[in-house]
C-alpha cells in the first residue's frame, strides 16, 4: 500500500492538485500583467515552499509575508520579502535584523511607535529597512486613517536612518467581490488612493511602491488607479468564499480536504472526520463551515473538533461508513494553517507536501 | 535576554500556568473520587505529556484521545487509552493494531460497519480491542439512538473475535452547563441511561465501564446515575466559555494567549497580534472571539488571520504599541491546537512546553 495515495491514506488531510495552483498561478501572473502590475503574492495562504516556486516561476516578482517565520523561510527563495505586518517588539525585531543583509527588505506599518524601534534596530544593525506606511482604505483594522498621519509617518520613514521611504500598501477587505467593487466601494478605494497619492506629492514624497489587492477584488485591481502591485494570496488555493463571491468557479478549487465518512447513526446526517481542527470553523452567518466537493449540495452544518456533520437534507447522496469525500472549507488560509502537511497530486502521481512556514518557531528553550 | 520570559518572548504564544493546571487536576480528581467516579481525562485540550502527567498523578484513571497520534504518544504514559472515536479506514485500523500490545485499548463506535473491520484486523493480527458503545444522549453527532441499536452494536461487540464489548460512552455536549443541567436535560440522560443499561442487562450484558461527563456539565456528572466515569477534558486550563456558563471563574483560567498591540491607528480600537491563528474565530452568537485577561470588559471583537481587534467602547483602558496583554480564548481545545509550543509558568521560572501529540503525522512519502 503507498502511502500517499487518496484512496487509503489516513484522513483527514489537506488534498491539493497541483495542476490547478499552476493554472491559478498563471491567470493571476496574466492578469498582473497584462494591467502592469507586479504581484508579490501573500503566502500565508500555502506556507508551503513548493506552492511559493509555483508563484515564482509563474511570474511574481517576490513574496509578502505575515510572520518572522514566514519571513525566514521564503527568504531561501526570492531576495524580494515584504513582512505586510508591522515589526513590534524587541523579539521581532532581532529576528527581522537577522534575515539576510542581501535581502531588499520591506516592512508595512502605521505608527511613529513602530517606526522608531525599527529604526534605532536596523540602524544600530547597520542595515536599511524598506517602509510601506499602511493606510485604511475603509476596512478599520489598522492603517493612517488621514493623510496628515499618511505624511507625518512617511516623511519619519523618509528622515530616518535605518530605514527608508518605499511606498504605501492597504487591504480593501471590506470589499466583498466582484459585484460590490463593480461600483462604489471600488471606485471609494479609487478616490481615496488618489487623495493620499497627491498628499505624499505635495509633501516631495514618491511612492515607488503602491501595495493593494484581494482575493475578492483581485479581477479589479486595475480599477484602483495608482496601484503598483497586488498581494492577492488564496487565490493560489481559492475556496467556498471565493466561489460565493465569483471570484472563481469550482474547477478553479486546489485544495480541499480529504475525509472519510465515520457515522451514519443520526437520521438526515453523515458525519466525516474532519472537523474544526481540519477546516476551521469559520462561520458565514449560518451558512454552515464549508461543502462537499463531489456533492456541492451538502453543506457542513457544525462542526466539533473531529466530527464535521454533514446536511444531508438537500441530496438524494447516501454516504456510507467508510466512504470518501471532500470538503470545500468556507477559508482556505485557515484550513491550511491546521494541517501539518499536504497530500499533493501531480499529474497521476501524488506526494506528501511539507508546509515549511507553519508554526512561530523556532523557540528556545 | 532569557527566552522564555513573558515581558520579551516573541507573541503570539501560548501561556500556560501550571500552578492553576495543578490545582484544577486536584479539584476534578477530589470531585471524581468523592463520586465514586473515575476521571479519564480527554486530551485533546493540551495534547501535552507533561499536562498528561500531572493528570495522571493527580489521579486520573488513564487517558482518552480522539486521534491515532494522540494515542501513540499518549500511550508512552499509561497502559489505559481510550480512542473516543471510530477507527475507520485501513490506515487507522493499522495504526490502531501497531498500538503496544500490553495497552488495555478501548475504542467507542456506534455501528456493525465500524465494529466488523475492526474486529477482523484485530483478530487477524492477535489482539482484541475493548468497544464501547457510543449512545446519543441529545447531542445528535453520533451514537445509536435506540436501545435496539445498541443491544445491536454490544451483542456484535460482546460474540466477535479481536474485539470485547466494554460498555457504552456518551458525551451530553448540548447541556451548556450548570443552570441547566439542574434542571430537565441532566435528568433526561440519566433517564436515557437508566434505559440504556435496562435494555443491555435484559440481553444479559453488563457494561463494566459506563463513560460521560463534559467540561459544562462536570460538577453534576455525579446526578447522572449509573457513570462509572467521566472524560472531561478542558477543565484542565477552562476558557471563556466555562466561565460563561458558570462552570469555572477566572482565578481557575490556566491558559491564555499572550499577544502584543501593534496598532492603535482606528479610534475605539486596538489590534493585537493574536488572530485567528492563534485564537480560532470560533464564535458565540456575535459575543465576539475572546476577552482581554488583565481587562474583562474588553472583548475581542473580530478576527483577522492575524490580527485580533479589541474593542475600547466598554473600558478606560488605552493601550498602548507594545504593551503586552493576555486574550482568554472562547474555546481552548482550538487555540491550543494553533500553537507549537506554550510558555509555562512554573512557580518563578518558565520553561517552554511542546505540545507533543499535536499534528496527525508521522506522514510517510
Amino acid at each position: 500500500m503507498k502511502a500517499a495515495d487518496p484512496a487509503t491514506i489516513e484522513t483527514p488531510v489537506g488534498y491539493l492538485d497541483l495542476s490547478r495552483v499552476r493554472a491559478n498561478a498563471r491567470r493571476v501572473a496574466a492578469y498582473a500583467d497584462g494591467h502592469g502590475l507586479r504581484w508579490r503574492p501573500h503566502i500565508k495562504t500555502h506556507k508551503s515552499l513548493a506552492v511559493a516556486r509555483i508563484q515564482l516561476e509563474a511570474g511574481a516578482s517576490g513574496l509578502t509575508v505575515a510572520t518572522l517565520r514566514e519571513a525566514e523561510v521564503m527568504a531561501t527563495l526570492t531576495p524580494d520579502i515584504l513582512l505586510a505586518y508591522p515589526p513590534v517588539g524587541v523579539a521581532k525585531l532581532e529576528r527581522l535584523l537577522a534575515l539576510p543583509r542581501e535581502l531588499d527588505l520591506k516592512v508595512a506599518l502605521d505608527a511613529p511607535e513602530v517606526l522608531a524601534p525599527l529604526a534605532a534596530a536596523a540602524a544600530a544593525s547597520g542595515r536599511t529597512v524598506g517602509v510601506l506606511v499602511e493606510l485604511d482604505v475603509g476596512l478599520g483594522r489598522v492603517g493612517v486613517r488621514t493623510d496628515a498621519d499618511l505624511v507625518r509617518v512617511a516623511e519619519g520613514a523618509a528622515s530616518g536612518r535605518g530605514v527608508a521611504f518605499r511606498g504605501i500598501l492597504f487591504y480593501p477587505g471590506h470589499i466583498r467581490g466582484p459585484r460590490e467593487s463593480q461600483s462604489s466601494p471600488v471606485a471609494q478605494v479609487a478616490e481615496r488612493l488618489r487623495a493620499a497619492l497627491d498628499a505624499l506629492g505635495a509633501a516631495g514624497l514618491e511612492p515607488e511602491i503602491v501595495s493593494g489587492g484581494s482575493t475578492p477584488t483581485l479581477w479589479d485591481s486595475h480599477l484602483m488607479t495608482g496601484l503598483t502591485e497586488i498581494r492577492s494570496g488564496s487565490c493560489i488555493f481559492f475556496d467556498r468564499e471565493a466561489l460565493d463571491v465569483g471570484v472563481a468557479s469550482a474547477e478553479d478549487l486546489a485544495y480541499t480536504v480529504l475525509t472519510t465518512v465515520v457515522s451514519t447513526a443520526v437520521p438526515g446526517h453523515a458525519v466525516v472526520d474532519a472537523g474544526s481542527k481540519a477546516l476551521a470553523k469559520e462561520g458565514r452567518g449560518g451558512d454552515g463551515f464549508g461543502v462537499v466537493f463531489e456533492h456541492p449540495e451538502v453543506v457542513v452544518r457544525s462542526l466539533s473538533e473531529e466530527h464535521g456533520v454533514l446536511d444531508l437534507g438537500a441530496t438524494t447522496w447516501r454516504p456510507t461508513i467508510g466512504e470518501r469525500v471532500r470538503i470545500v472549507p468556507n477559508h482556505v488560509c485557515v484550513s491550511v494553517n491546521l494541517q501539518d502537511a499536504l497530500l499533493a497530486r501531480d499529474g497521476e502521481a501524488h506526494r506528501m507536501l511539507t508546509l515549511d512556514a507553519r508554526g512561530r518557531g523556532p523557540w528556545t528553550a
